[in-house]
């Protein structure tokens, strides 16, 4: 357990996607209502909505909208789908802005049909594609590692040292890093990588959950912080020495905790918040 | 694909667990019968069996017998369950020694109740003590790395990088590496991490599979060679560049493969070695 427990909310966010039975409204309401002051929002959540008026709605509730979840998906061996990604990355630096949030957070994207080489270049040329929109927009774009288990289909940035040569070699004041512990507890050149994208200023999120012994699924078998064998404190603890005191974001899927009633889970994510981050 | 593929079946060894329907006598005829010239054998094959007499069979099948698979699992929280470990690790070399093989792969291990340091300082020190005996029977102990998604609990040493530094720090020629294309094909180090392993003497064993999309199981839903994305030939070059020419071992564990006619599935494994790796 960490010397230097939460003792507040004041740094909780939450991913619409942790309480996915819950609409976006409902959601907000629950968080508020809870004490918790930041949300991260999903673009499914905003699904036939006026993303202004959610935006504002959110805001009513004081919540600070910490980032929009999800662009990316750059690589494809087919240049019109490459387009048609770009496309939707584009949607999604308008939607942000709309929104009212400062961040996207980056899924970059993977595909099997061709080489991990191919991929990871197409991702940058992906991003430096958008940095002049991002800029006009006022809205950062964070890639986010992902675990390796995903660089097949998902993303091909496997590791923070590759998404902090990525930021580096982009040179983007609008390019930066998410730090999502399930995807890199694993690392041994973890507390070195965090501390080189905080030397950056390139340290724009971080993410926690935990990883289960056994875990079942690909993708929704996420633990609540504290069921898993992540030291989040200790991370914690790195991510705060580069600098980063924003908030801490809870972002979890799991089949099993979306079939909870969502109000006693969030009591469990208020719990595991102040015990175990 | 390959501008250099595999003409005959002289480098090709079959992992006993790959056909795991099969007992180690019909395995062993199954592969010579098939002009299969190298065998890995799962200790599981060996229970109830003379070991001695069974190496003497898999000889008599004109079948080199590439390693035993597999010691390991040395971390625990619990000193007397290391104990226990390293125990069954010195069973490991005297059944190598007395089946007639000169190779014990070592899948190293984790506990997810301690932290990734810990399990991995109990590692070095476990093979450390195995390596007076291992030198005594003439048996090599090959680290192998496995993908991060086993981190928690199957093995600490997650990158080659990892196993070349444990191997350089153990600086014994009783301990190499193997590189298994499934646990290593991700990084984006790889390349340079196969050159430094073959500088060092210390490439040992070389494992190939595929990764298939999607993967529907953690451990059981291994592709045959061909049917993902893993880049085999491009890998496989990279360890003949670093001067390794011996068995390439096709180590497949798949549900769905073990619930087929194995005569078929080890037709499709030697088509799939001349075409695809």
């Amino acid at each position: 357990m960490s010397q230097n427990q939460l003792k507040d909310l004041s740094r909780l966010c939450v991913h619409t996607i942790t309480t996915k039975p819950w609409c976006i409204e409902e959601a907000a309401l629950n968080y508020a209502t809870n004490g918790i002051k930041g949300i991260t929002v999903w673009r499914d959540a905003l699904a036939g909505r006026n993303i202004r008026q959610t935006g504002q709605m959110l805001r009513d509730h004081d919540l600070s909208i910490v980032s929009l979840c999800r662009g990316g998906f750059f690589p494809n061996s087919d240049p019109a789908k490459r387009k048609l990604a770009l496309d939707d990355n584009h949607r999604a630096i308008n939607e942000a802005a709309d929104l009212g949030t400062k961040l996207i957070v980056l899924v970059c994207g993977s595909d099997p049909s061709q080489s991990l080489e191919d991929s990871r270049r197409q991702i940058q040329d992906g991003i430096a594609a958008l940095i002049p929109e991002a800029s006009a927009a006022g809205v950062k774009l964070a890639i986010e590692p992902l675990h390796p288990m995903y660089a097949d289909s998902r993303s091909a940035i496997n590791t923070l040292a590759q998404a902090n040569d990525m930021t580096e070699a982009l040179n983007s004041q609008w390019v930066g890093v998410a730090v999502d512990v399930y995807h890199l507890w694993w690392d041994p050149n973890l507390e070195k990588e965090i501390a080189r994208c905080g030397r950056n200023d390139a340290l724009l999120a971080f993410h926690v959950c935990d990883w289960k012994t056994p875990t079942s699924d690909f993708l929704n078998d996420r633990g609540l912080m504290g069921e898993g064998c992540i030291p989040i404190p200790k991370i914690r603890s790195w991510v705060e020495a580069a600098g980063f005191n924003g908030f801490i974001e809870v972002e979890i899927f799991s089949n099993d905790y979306w079939k909870e009633d969502q109000t006693l889970f969030l009591q469990k994510i208020i719990k595991a918040f102040k015990k175990c981050v």
